[in-house]
């Protein structure tokens, strides 16, 4: 740190990104990216931007834009896009958050939302998760606070329902309830469906995980037209070229492929069923996951060395360190060749311990 | 603004980017953007990229931070880089002025810097020019204060010799001081000559103008490690991936053709210089620019009304409204067949009044 550095930030602590080693190749089953390339239309809008990159982006991001609202039935107003779903997250919390309106989010869930919130000195409080680590929605009913939900939840996995969805949306209907729907697209109920019916609801998405596209940055979130326009408010006083040409290009022709990523989710939810049945012949307990992967721990072998073997025989998965979790590893769901593989690796690990 | 936006940004005005209308096809003389194409090996860069999108973006942006320092003779945790440098502005802001560090910057220069400062809510002084559009240094020396300064201005386009610039620098060192570089390719001096020397020193630049990659969103800064070890504590804590594959290529790319781009660079200078005695001899005055822009006015027409004559036949310049500059236009400079095709209309329009 410089002697510089502002006072107000000394204690932040950054979020950490899941390691992407440059040592040697691994089968990467650490950051739930898509093991599917994208479509060649998407290759084809980005190499026609490409010789037009001396052109500023359209800061209205119309293409995409409009392609998002036809597919998820909302008007163009409703929808706004940036920089990977971080950005539009962190936007959501500085318009929607302050002392008087503090943050709630579960103790176990995507770790980005404690450091915004300390990045914009918003007061959160964490709640437990119960025993089986899913949300308990009577913490969020008539909470009165900002309400951020991942759901499908993360690293867990587990989602809530629409209906127990709709019951936290509804019970507050003074405060924003953030929907990360980050994993929504691998069998669990989107809230989309809800925009038209409560003014307090944003759901966030991105096209990182269900649209092969983590490397282009491209979050969307999708709410009644006046919060969107707040959003705009801190996105045209942040950086109005949020979302470059080619981006912008590769997210609209995705969306005219949308099929092709649709039936890529369904071949990851039938390799995760697969996945999920061969960790409990190894006596795994998997959590019940929605998403494109899954949480589990062997009482056999401890979480952290799981993920130091497989790693040293060249397979990467998440560990966290969190104490009510480190047990467990948080495994994307690849191809079913990376499944089978990661299913023979663990039968060896296990064997040798 | 919707009823849950927060109490605390309800008087922020978002920056307003250029206009880039849809209507029908203008000489775009507005938004400082080159008039060259990206080299060839930036769309090779980007299709190869574009069939890997599914991984996630290096988050340590490794080859164009590696290019960045071969370029300008650092080293690589001396160079952060952005989305677009309006991002690192902004972090910049962030992490190196607050209530005790309060923030002075000229009253006409880039728009953005009190939007920023409003966003963060940080104190700021804009200290008048000088009538001529000049920066007075004497105003910066000794002043204490998180110190910004656009070299060359903005929309003036008139830069501080590096002397001056590192008498500002020398003389706050207690205090960041900023120097945005945009547009110092096309003539001024830069002050990344001095970052080894002073750690207080930041230089911000862009690939928007001088490589031709407005559209992609690149910007970057270099200085002292523990200056750049902060902004990245700011970035890590935002969006750790905030440049994408796609972009992090194109930079790399570009600075292996950086030859093409800086003669690039030398026709834009050229073509400003033809620009300029052409609008003199319409009895124009021009300030001394130092910037792919010029900064004119003529007696002979009210600034905002040549702005709507060359709208109306097809050319786009950009027009401010703020009382001092109202009577002045801010022109790109474009090929010398764009400048030519302005100096034929702006001569048809003089002649019409």
């Amino acid at each position: 740190m410089s002697n510089f550095f502002t006072s107000k930030l000394k204690n932040l602590t950054p979020y950490t990104p899941g390691e992407q080693p440059k040592d040697m190749q691994y089968i990467k089953l650490n950051t739930n990216e898509s093991p599917f390339a994208p479509s060649k239309a998407v290759s084809e809008a980005v190499l026609n931007e490409s010789k037009k990159l001396q052109l500023y982006s359209d800061p209205e991001c119309t293409n995409v834009r409009r392609e998002l609202a036809r597919v998820y039935g909302v008007d163009t107003n409703q929808v706004i896009v940036t920089n990977g779903s971080d950005e539009v997250l962190n936007f959501a919390f500085m318009a929607f958050a302050d002392e008087k309106n503090p943050l709630v989010f579960p103790n176990i869930t995507y770790g980005f939302y404690p450091v915004f919130a300390e990045l914009n000195r918003i007061p959160y409080t964490e709640i437990p998760l119960k025993d089986d680590f899913t949300v308990d929605i009577n913490d969020y009913i008539r909470v009165n606070k900002t309400v951020v939900i991942a759901n499908p939840n993360a690293p867990t996995g587990i989602a809530l329902t629409l209906q127990e969805i709709e019951k936290i949306v509804s019970s507050n209907p003074n405060n924003v309830v953030i929907i990360d729907e980050a994993y929504v697209d691998f069998g669990a109920e989107s809230a989309v469906s809800l925009v038209g019916k409560y003014d307090n609801l944003l759901v966030v998405q991105t096209f990182s995980k269900s649209r092969s596209m983590a490397g282009a940055r491209l979050g969307f979130a999708i709410g009644n037209k006046s919060l969107i326009a707040d959003l705009n408010t801190i996105r045209y006083s942040t950086n109005p070229y949020n979302v470059n040409r080619m981006t912008d290009a590769a997210g609209a022709a995705a969306l005219i492929d949308n099929d092709y990523y649709m039936n890529n989710c369904k071949t990851i939810i039938d390799n995760r069923e697969w996945t999920v049945a061969k960790l409990q012949k190894l006596d795994f307990e998997v959590l019940a996951s929605k998403a494109n992967f899954v949480f589990a721990k062997n009482d056999k072998i401890d979480g952290e060395k799981l993920y130091l073997e497989l790693k040293n025989r060249g397979i990467l998965v998440r560990h966290f360190t969190k104490p009510a979790i480190c047990q467990y590893n948080r495994i994307t769901i690849g191809t079913l060749e990376q499944m089978q593989k990661l299913i023979e690796t663990i039968t060896l690990i296990l064997e040798e311990n």
